[in-house]
């Protein structure tokens, strides 16, 4: 049974197992994945003479997962961000090149390799925090080109660093300029063709959209999903963050992954998403940033259960955030999500989020994505605010 | 006018100088301080042959100024975190030793060296950011020989680290178990005896108060502020964060370097600041952790001129904060602070506020504490959530 490639974790305080330990753990890793994790005492004899490493009494937890961002993406909103607060008016925003329409100009003309330079220092952030799968969209492209160079250089991230990348093509993300008030138009002459060239490059782990009076109706986001199901793409959406649009029944209707944001859902969404085996990604970074006062129906969420996860939204508009702790802190000090779910957010949820199976949580066959913390209980992970008390990242049974 | 210690930075874009540099700009150093600071193209010749380090274009600012924590302490509050969001009682949370009480008691227990190292992560977390200077204040003790401790370990830190340490005494923190009901008994017998010790061992640099319904009245405040006039000692104020209780207005006829939090304040309060010369110090990590929605008046605060610091109010219970980028980001998102008064508030306000004119500005005399950054303008101090942009930090002219 044992190998070269198979070292022993002993000593850990045990966090996401799929029956609670309760004293001292251990983890035995043999090459990528976990073969066996349980109490110390009750550690097989077959491993008692591989390599061990005494973790002395730190906690550890699945790496975190991060399955709602958009990582990538060209230059930044700071100006716009200080000149709204200076007190402009959206007109001098907009004159200064603000809002969305800036991070597409930008994004279009970076080029790859740029785009790749500015999104490893946020990535990065992100893997400081002990996160070890994130999901990175396309969407300020919105053109077949830029689209596609998006997604690459998102997996081209995979081979700068050791994370897992999963993509989700999001043509259906805003209106560009050219295409102002023919959303129709630009679904058929541009989304849907850069859909296609995604699939067919292998670019595209899932399609997503944004449904909502400032981008895309119920109707529109429906001939994308049709597209993506056609071409065997499981779909999810950004769905009621501004407003209640149908959106996320119109998710359900397709089985997707999950629906985001939430904001403005109610129950009858939270049951239709229930039925349909949905994740809620709730994404507190965004409500913070926008000062939304309406929380998502995080009661009818838990009481029809329906599985919820938290992701950074990382973006430069409306939620400039690349630290997943932070966002578990938001989680409960907004959300009053508690620790736990926090925890089992950005984790288990979180991968079923992407439609992993094979992560997120502590048990014999899951990858040995792990993170080793300095701290005693899980809910310090959610307790305290820009603290970072990861002590080693371990991705595929090495530390990193 | 050239010596070994002297050195000049080059390519710098500077902010926070006394009159704008528009343009790459130079940093002249003389030991521990800034000898001079401008345009590049105006560097005097004298220093034309001193060894000069290209910063190529980074911004550089002061090192932040932490002007409000409560680093010092024992023991961690994340159950009573997790409890309450799990819905527990208040009984519940008291029964599993919640509360001020638990921090006292975990305080009291530690013994300085274990104080010393539970604080060092913090301190830690803060100079990764970029400060060089932290106030930190006694108040869990409240016991003598505690508060005595806390503030030996506060001064101990400046040992362990490059960074200056203020501290405050704040016997007036809250009234312990053991003086229930007799809040003057233990002003009396434990709090003014503590002062006067503190003030004896040259530990305590300026006497704080909490003036509060669950702490201290305005007048048993004055009696301690009063002790502190006649100790030749400056003070300050935790005042109207939860309810107006004239804590301002007492600060305010005692000269008080600062009023801090001040969610209940008034322009009342605001005229009284001004009047005084004292400093608002905001605290917006406490504001966010206990989900108030009383703002600050801060349009008040800036008609009458009273010049806004921002602190993290680290401490246990009700801002567990540790990063003083995020604080800046929260003064602008939560509180509407314009990210150049943010990062005034982090800086020259927050040497004021701490009754330190030597340094949070880049100009000749001051000391070379510097934090450079990978910026290219001051808003993305503020304007990123829970990213990390300092390249390198300076303590009194020495990079660390
Ligand atoms: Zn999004
Ligand atoms: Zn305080």
């Amino acid at each position: 049974m044992e190998h070269a490639r198979t070292h022993v974790l002993t000593g850990a305080r045990l966090a996401m197992t799929v029956e609670p330990v309760t004293g001292p753990g251990a983890i035995v890793i043999e090459g990528e994945r976990i073969a066996w994790a349980g109490l110390q005492s009750d550690l097989p004899g077959a491993y008692s003479r591989a390599p061990s490493r005494d973790l002395e009494g730190r906690l550890v937890t699945p790496a975190l997962i991060d399955c709602h961002t958009h990582l990538v993406h060209g230059g930044n909103r700071t100006r716009e961000f200080e000149l709204r607060l200076e007190g402009a008016s959206y007109e001098e925003i907009a004159r200064a090149g603000g809002g969305i329409v800036s991070t597409v100009t930008a994004t279009r003309g970076a080029g790859e390799a740029q785009l790749l330079a500015e999104a490893l220092p946020r990535l990065d952030a992100l893997l400081a925090e002990g996160v070890a799968t994130v999901e990175i969209k396309s969407g300020y492209g919105l053109d077949i080109e830029t689209e596609l160079a998006m997604l690459r250089v998102a997996r081209a991230l995979e081979a700068e660093r050791p994370v897992t990348i999963r993509t989700s093509f999001l043509g259906a993300h805003a209106i560009p300029a050219e295409y102002k008030g023919r959303a129709d138009a630009y679904i058929d002459e541009v989304c849907l063709p850069a859909l296609r060239a995604a699939h067919a490059e292998g670019l595209a782990d899932a399609v997503d959209g944004f449904c909502e009076n400032i981008a895309f109706s119920a109707d529109q986001i429906e001939r994308v999903f049709a597209e993506g199901r056609a071409l065997g793409l499981p779909v999810k959406l950004h769905a009621e963050q501004l407003s209640q649009q149908g959106g996320t029944q119109l998710a359900a209707r397709y089985g997707a992954l999950s629906a985001d944001h939430l904001e403005y859902a109610d129950e009858g969404d939270a049951k239709a998403m229930a039925k349909a085996g949905m994740v809620a990604v709730l994404l507190p970074g965004a409500f913070y940033f926008l000062r939304e006062t309406k929380l998502p129906p995080i009661a009818a969420l838990r009481q029809h259960g329906v599985p919820m996860a938290l992701a950074t939204d990382c973006n430069p508009g409306s939620s400039p955030l690349t630290s997943l702790l932070l966002t578990m802190n938001m989680g409960c000090t907004l959300f009053r999500l508690t620790p736990d779910e926090a925890l089992r957010g950005v984790t288990l949820n979180a991968a079923k989020a992407l439609g992993l199976d094979d992560r997120g949580i502590i048990a014999p066959g899951k990858r040995a994505d792990l993170a080793i913390w300095d701290a005693e209980i899980p809910a310090e992970l959610a307790g305290r605010i820009g603290f970072n008390p990861l002590h080693q990242r371990m991705f595929g049974g090495r530390p990193c």
